[in-house]
């Protein structure tokens, strides 16, 4: 348990970043975010942001803080994940990463230089450096030779952040990336080349892309082993309620992930009793409220009858419903977390509210 | 100018009422209903409820009101207009409307007493007649024909509203609906026909159906120099802000129309300058507020490069913006009216607003 001081505000770790990919959490307003979510910190994608609306606009507005009218700390991605997972074409070369549009196939590179530039002018509280997130399975050369273009680009990053200023008066902060594919030893020399380096933070890139969840665990387990536990520990694109206690257990101090918004919209919530299907057809006529003493309008205004109804055809409403509870759920928990990790509790209870987590009700 | 006391609370009109079809306001919460939208009634549709989520559904919830957690006025139409513009086959005969579901092709019937039956069960505040809807054109004949019909239906209806109760301690009031196509005599003689009936309050129905501007105003001025004043005059499905004071100017208490919302959604606002399509490119690089002094968020709140961004791209959140401001700016309009009315200078102001509202910003 920890804080990150920015000058948009303290985090409390461990936190969960809720994701605003274009520039909005979807289907949650900035408003609910704070008062009802209660969240410290939001994600932006640079990717995503570079694309649209693009940097010159968010340069005239200020920066994303001002574009957005978001007051609290941003975290930005450096847009390596989003190209290796949504850009129809690209090349990868010692310079960067060449790819094309997945919105107009238009051509783009992006290197570790410039992505600091452009998170400059984003503005962010926190930036990414550039890293190639190798697939799963990865062979043990290509693991090898991506770790290698990942550590150096690592340093050309740390290099121009440290080369270029602030634009708007504010601190930035830049992260490193572990990567190492599912190699222990791979895993390691990524683990300590980050510690090595002077970052304000280090990721933990490359897990959550399709390998098995045990696995996912060991090589957060050995990577936080290396990392030094006076810098924040962020654990790239996790995940399931679980998934986040598991990371905690294991030393990691931040997550993001887009699975509390995607399943809102799809109609799946978490709850403190587990799993929630609300298009089951078992909710039909269930006319009580699901949690009246859970702090979210799903949980305690609205009867499961008529959440059902509203998510079932598909009404905005519903979405909006079901995206603020899922992220002030998650937000709760890492409340819930931290007050555990100060009472010295959180190693016998997380075990059980794993368990809960994963049922589905 | 006038009040409509419901046992749900007091409706000051002349109003305007969000159409909430599916026991939803599209995009909008009941909670932004009441604190920024200032809504005093909303409107829900009997044939979309009675099809999803069923009779059944509504009446284990206790009501509409309860199903959908609102504690103020309900007004829910009869059906009519819906078979005849969404339901793909329907035979129509004295005894009422046979249609098949729009969404599964199933087989209804619906009646001018089991439209009261199915209203009694949803609890609206105001419940309407079953009426058959001519489209425009329609031959002097088809008009003729179809208002007798409609009258017929009316006795039926109000029969059946005087031998039934209310369900759930709450009174309900049975509007009237006037037909008789665009042919003067016929509208004139419907008038009649409703005024000498004894509903609690009387709609102008058939109008906005695709007959020009300037002939639905002719025909709103004729009916209601044959309604009672006394008694609530709603016209019903319309319209645009400009159409609202035309209407008012002749006599009109109450209007729905899905149309602030349905634009919202398309990118169309209205502002007291005039219409704005927040699609227009000319927004990409507009870092200011549209309207410091109007109370909504999307005026106030966030630059209109920002709120560009947003719909351009479908962001859940600008709909949701677009949709709360457009119903904030119904019922601002609404509002102001009424003080135009009581410091009697309505007749002066409406024109020039009229204008106004009809630029394209």
């Amino acid at each position: 348990m920890g804080e990150l001081t920015t000058d948009h505000g303290v985090i409390k770790t461990p936190i969960f970043m809720p994701v605003g990919t274009l520039g909005s959490v979807k289907a949650v307003s900035q408003n609910d975010l704070i008062q009802k979510v209660k969240a410290q910190i939001i994600l932006g994608n640079t990717y995503h942001l570079y694309l649209r609306p693009g940097c010159d606009v968010i340069e005239q507005a200020g920066g994303l803080h001002k574009f957005i009218n978001w007051d609290l700390p941003i975290l930005t991605d450096s847009g390596g994940y989003q190209i290796f997972s949504l850009s129809d074409i690209r090349k990868l070369e010692e310079e960067g990463a060449h790819f094309k549009s997945h919105i107009d196939g238009s051509s783009h590179l992006f290197t570790p230089e410039n992505v600091v530039d452009i998170q400059r002018i984003l503005g962010s509280d926190i930036m990414m450096i550039l890293d190639e997130c190798p697939p799963y399975p990865s062979s043990y050369e290509y693991a090898k030779n991506s770790m290698g273009l990942t550590h150096r680009w690592a340093k050309r990053g740390r290099s121009q952040f440290l080369n270029t200023q602030s634009r708007y008066g504010h601190k930035q902060f830049q992260f490193g990336i572990v990567q190492g594919g599912t190699y222990k030893d791979l895993r390691i020399e990524s683990s300590k080349f980050m510690a090595d380096m002077n970052f304000e933070g280090i990721a933990i890139g490359g897990l959550s892309v399709g390998e098995p969840i045990p696995l996912m665990y060991e090589m957060t387990d050995l990577n936080t082993d290396y990392l030094p536990k006076e810098k924040a520990r962020y654990l790239m694109g996790v995940g399931t309620p679980a998934n986040l206690l598991e990371g905690i257990a294991r030393g990691i101090d931040m997550f993001d992930c887009v699975m509390p918004t995607r399943n809102a919209r799809n109609g799946t919530i978490f709850t403190r009793f587990g799993k929630v299907n609300l298009r089951n057809a078992k909710w039909k006529d269930h006319h009580q409220v699901l949690d009246a003493d859970f702090p979210s309008e799903l949980c305690n205004s609205y009867s499961m009858a008529y959440i059902h109804h509203l998510i079932k055809h598909n009404e905005i409403f519903g979405l909006v419903l079901a995206s603020v509870h899922n992220l002030t759920f998650y937000l709760w928990l890492m409340d819930e977390v931290r007050s555990r990790i100060e009472s010295d509790t959180f190693s016998t209870w997380y075990p059980e509210m794993v368990e809960e987590l994963e049922r589905k009700v």
